[in-house]
């Protein structure tokens, strides 16, 4: 593989969409080959799953369901559009990928990391991002930006309990304990153009 | 669980669905709450996983994310409504379960039966069928059968190739050897009547 992958993942209202945008914006000005694509979602497939997933009116959904809802939806979106990316030379730059499972599904939702690893082994083999940005955004700030957003559209997970936006908090600082060469904190909760400084340096010292 | 699971598996046009309707009629004529229903479906999430997968248009659909999609519908579809029938006493027919997991995605599609296997424990534990009917019906025969049915509507897997139904018998004949105490053959390839005769006997012995 000739192009680079590297993921943003985050609470809920961390900013990281914005984030990649300002990330894509300034490798792009630089000549660079980038691609900017998200999860769950990103092509055809995905994105029906997506629709799935982020249905309000779903709320019967069992964790288990919606874990491997996002495993089939990774799974397409990797065999079908990253790696043909990867393998032309493209760096990608990804909003979520595993680490937003291990985080919501097994952290939040308790099925465990270990588990929730194991069916996305199935999904993408080996493969793992070559960095992955953490927007570190403390739950209660992420939400309070979430909900004074009015330009938000508030999905299923947004409704969650803030308790389990604390859980997946939490979650996110366990993944940073377990792959601390892979996965980089940098503090979300400044200015958008000095979180994009920040992220932008970071992966400048990674390429 | 005082209930009785009974799933029911075999290759396209092997006339599964109608076996399932006739042996419905049969206990519920003797006064038995039985409940029928089938997979991937069943229920609203998984109903709404089931458009995907049969969606002929979805041809770029990797064999990984197909095989996730099967097991999030069936981890749904147990959770949401065959154990709760179980629990008050229903006997369920179900028109396929996990053996086409492992004929289709883990035989049909080379994924291995074991890859595939674990992906489904993720989605439904221990949780087995208390009696598996195979209805035997060779794939040229069941082929046959399903373009001579006009009123059949042809989805993305019974588009497959030759080659692919081939191997999905094989897959099968596979399951039966490792599963013999639970999955029981039935030759298929008879009028309705004496299929159905002899799937009713089967179950009458496992009550």
């Amino acid at each position: 593989m000739s192009g680079k992958f590297i993921t943003f993942e985050g609470p809920e209202g961390s900013g990281k969409s914005s984030l990649v945008q300002r990330v894509f914006d300034h490798f792009t000005a630089r000549g660079m080959r980038v691609m900017m694509t998200r999860e769950p979602g990103g092509i055809r497939i995905s994105e029906k799953i997506r629709d799935i997933l982020l249905d309000n009116a779903l709320t019967e959904m069992d964790p288990r369901t919606e874990a491997l809802l996002f495993a089939a939806a990774r799974r397409q979106h990797l065999s079908e559009k990253i790696i043909p990316a990867l393998q032309a030379g493209t760096m990608i730059l990804c909003d979520r990928f595993i680490d937003s499972s291990l985080a919501y599904q097994g952290v939040g939702r308790g099925l465990g990391i270990d588990e929730v690893y194991a069916i996305n082994r199935f999904a993408i083999g080996e493969f793992l991002p070559d960095l992955t940005v953490f927007v570190n955004v403390r739950p209660e700030v992420g939400l309070a930006r979430l909900f004074a957003n009015h330009r938000t559209k508030i999905d299923r997970l947004d409704l969650e309990t803030q308790d389990f936006h604390r859980r997946l908090y939490d979650g996110y600082l366990e993944l940073l304990k377990r792959y601390p060469d892979r996965i980089h904190s940098i503090n979300g909760e400044r200015p958008l153009d000095e979180v994009a400084r920040d992220a932008i340096a970071l992966i400048e010292r990674h390429l």
